[in-house]
């Protein structure tokens, strides 16, 4: 922030958990150097599932969550009236994994109120929501999700500079999973793939339920957010998923498939052998080709692909366009983390605090 | 840009050269679009070394250089008038790689015109000169210079938001020249290492004079860039650089160069004999460490690093940060050509124009 235009933006989070609170660490730590440089963030109510605080502008009471001086029951309504206020810049950061709070984006963006999110269920939902949500952006109301895809990594600017300077996609591939591709890579057939399924959850790698990374859906989600951004009226249900869950384990409880997960074991061990016998290495991929064909799957890669050398839990994505044509434009990194998504959730707030009018 | 706010932005070309024209086509083919979306482009100038043309706003008698009407010799005084013109946003792009031109920056900076650049002079050149560039962006004026480091990928973009989101740099490391990575993923031993120079050299891999790569100052100046972005001080001098020259040939005329880079020879063969004893790879690579030491030398990674597994002449940047300090975050591609470079420095732009204020 190089300038000293004095904006003030109020800001309202929805969802302080791990990433939500994180944020809110981080937007505290900042408060004092972004005033310096002219952005007076007034962080003036914090939404949970059940209740939420609207502190009167005081970031203290606010940042103190537990010792709130004023609180009642969650209605999301409420909530975004008090944050906009009376002609000021007003941010609502979605910081759920909620559905119904992702229902509320076009209302607020056409109220005027810019959102920020991590949250992927409106990037991959209904198409038909989606729409109303960019119609809704207008006037220069910000809707922006860069968290969305691999957290913090500069995927989706990337993309939106890309295409707004007049580059053309071609294709998008990557790896949008920290656990399959740790998974991926510990996959060596020293041990049974279960058993390193058993290792990461353990280690916190994977959802409280392994089937929600085993089944793709997650990385499929994050193909439909890049193609849409690339202005393909993609959907979740046309995306082609190789889900590495068989389907007599898919209807089990999560402790069942905790107990029956070696039947996973057999096919894997003979991907893997596939792999090795063609000198490839068996990666988790998305991929989106130009026409719009979207596909999450296990894919034997050659051992020079660049995806063979990532490292550990590393997330990548690799942009083919006119530009990018012979070598593709790269990202690699850590993708997942409530630091991490977080910082990507205050990079987009940052963007927006540039783009605000100056106000009395 | 998904704003219908109405905003002109008057530009300036300074450099028509192979950057600089790609950008005029670049610029010309998006203009609908972006009016569409609330930026009027105004193209009202270009400048070369010897003369420039003032085109009373008609972007086509602008972008058919040759056949404009109004030209003069350049006085970029005068140029900076013109495309300031009355109460109107207004941006000069320094395509050139002139010094004399960079002198010029703080106080068009100070006129209230936005400056945008790939010449790495300003960011690379004197302390006391970059500082009063710095000093001259206030009151939402501002200087880019995306395109200085590798060109259109997103990396000083990227350093910035870690910074601005309250991240900590650690370390920088990357290969900042795709004519050196060149030549060392093809040095195998198989040919002298001045065959291969020769050959890229044939093939426009290499600056005119081949030194000018080899040397390892322009990568420097990439480090400098990116170490005072992260607010160190650092002189282009004070960048221990490990020139592949040796004194013998840097006295040469380019000529003697070409005829006696044997010399060159010898002293890499020993080194790859080196790296191979090792079990490791040769690689050009440029690093700053947390206390703001800067290296640029030939080293021996080990097989395993992601260096050694790059694409012929893609540029790589990794940053290590307090949040990304296990596994760093990587951009990865092609870092250098016309087409690229000008979407760099067209990013820049679009950056502007999303902060500029509406006026009447
Ligand atoms: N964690 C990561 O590494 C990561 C990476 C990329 C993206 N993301 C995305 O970031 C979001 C947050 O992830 P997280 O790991 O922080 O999740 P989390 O720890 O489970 O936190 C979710 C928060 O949302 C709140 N919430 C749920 N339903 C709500 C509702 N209807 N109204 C208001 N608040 C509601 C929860 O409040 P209660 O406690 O009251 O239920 C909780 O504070 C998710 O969309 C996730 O997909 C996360
Ligand atoms: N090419 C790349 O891949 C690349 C990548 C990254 C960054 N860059 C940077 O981008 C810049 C342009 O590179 P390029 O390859 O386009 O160079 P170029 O083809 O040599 O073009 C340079 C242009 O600058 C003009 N110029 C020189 N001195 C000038 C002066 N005093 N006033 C006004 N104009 C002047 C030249 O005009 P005349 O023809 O009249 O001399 C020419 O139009 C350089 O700073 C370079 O380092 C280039």
């Amino acid at each position: 922030m190089s300038t000293s235009r004095r904006r003030t933006l109020a800001v309202g989070l929805i969802g302080p958990g791990r990433v939500g609170s994180a944020l809110l660490t981080q937007l505290r730590a900042a408060q004092t150097r972004l005033a310096t440089a002219g952005l007076e963030l007034k962080v003036c109510g914090v939404a949970a599932s059940k209740r939420m605080w609207l502190d009167c502008d005081d970031p203290d009471l606010n940042y103190r969550c537990d010792r709130a001086q004023i609180w009642r029951p969650t209605d999301l309504a409420q909530f975004a009236e008090h944050v906009l206020g009376q002609d000021r810049h007003a941010l609502l950061i979605d910081c759920s994994a909620n559905d119904d709070v992702a229902s509320h984006y076009a209302e607020w963006l056409a109220m005027g109120v810019h959102v920020v999110t991590p949250n992927k269920l409106a990037g991959s939902g209904s198409l038909q929501r989606w729409e109303a949500i960019r119609a809704a952006c207008c006037e220069g109301v910000r809707f922006r999700y860069e968290a969305t895809v691999c957290a913090g990594l500069p995927v989706v600017q990337t993309l939106r500079d890309l295409l707004d300077t007049g580059d053309e996609l071609l294709a998008v591939d990557g790896m949008f999973s920290g656990t399959l591709a740790w998974l991926c890579n510990r996959f060596d057939g020293s041990q049974p793939f279960s058993a390193l399924v058993r290792e990461a959850h353990e280690l916190g790698y994977t959802e409280p339920d392994p089937r929600d990374d085993l089944s793709g859906m997650d990385v499929a989600r994050k193909l439909v957010i890049l193609a849409r951004e690339a202005g393909w009226a993609l959907s979740l249900g046309e995306v082609e998923v190789q889900s590495l869950v068989p389907p007599s384990l898919a209807a089990l409880s999560a402790e069942d498939f905790m107990q029956y997960m070696d039947e996973l074991d057999s096919p894997m061990a003979g991907l893997l052998a596939r792999a090795r016998a063609e000198g490839g290495v068996l990666r988790h991929v998305a991929s989106l080709d130009r026409h719009g064909k979207a596909r999450v799957q296990l894919a034997i890669l050659p051992a020079s692909h660049p995806f063979a050398h990532t490292r550990l839990t590393d997330n990548v994505v690799q942009f083919t366009t006119r530009r990018y044509h012979d070598n593709p434009l790269l990202v690699q990194g850590p993708g997942a983390g409530p630091d991490v998504t977080a910082a990507g959730v205050f990079g987009d707030l940052l963007r927006i605090a540039e783009s605000l009018e100056v106000r009395a």
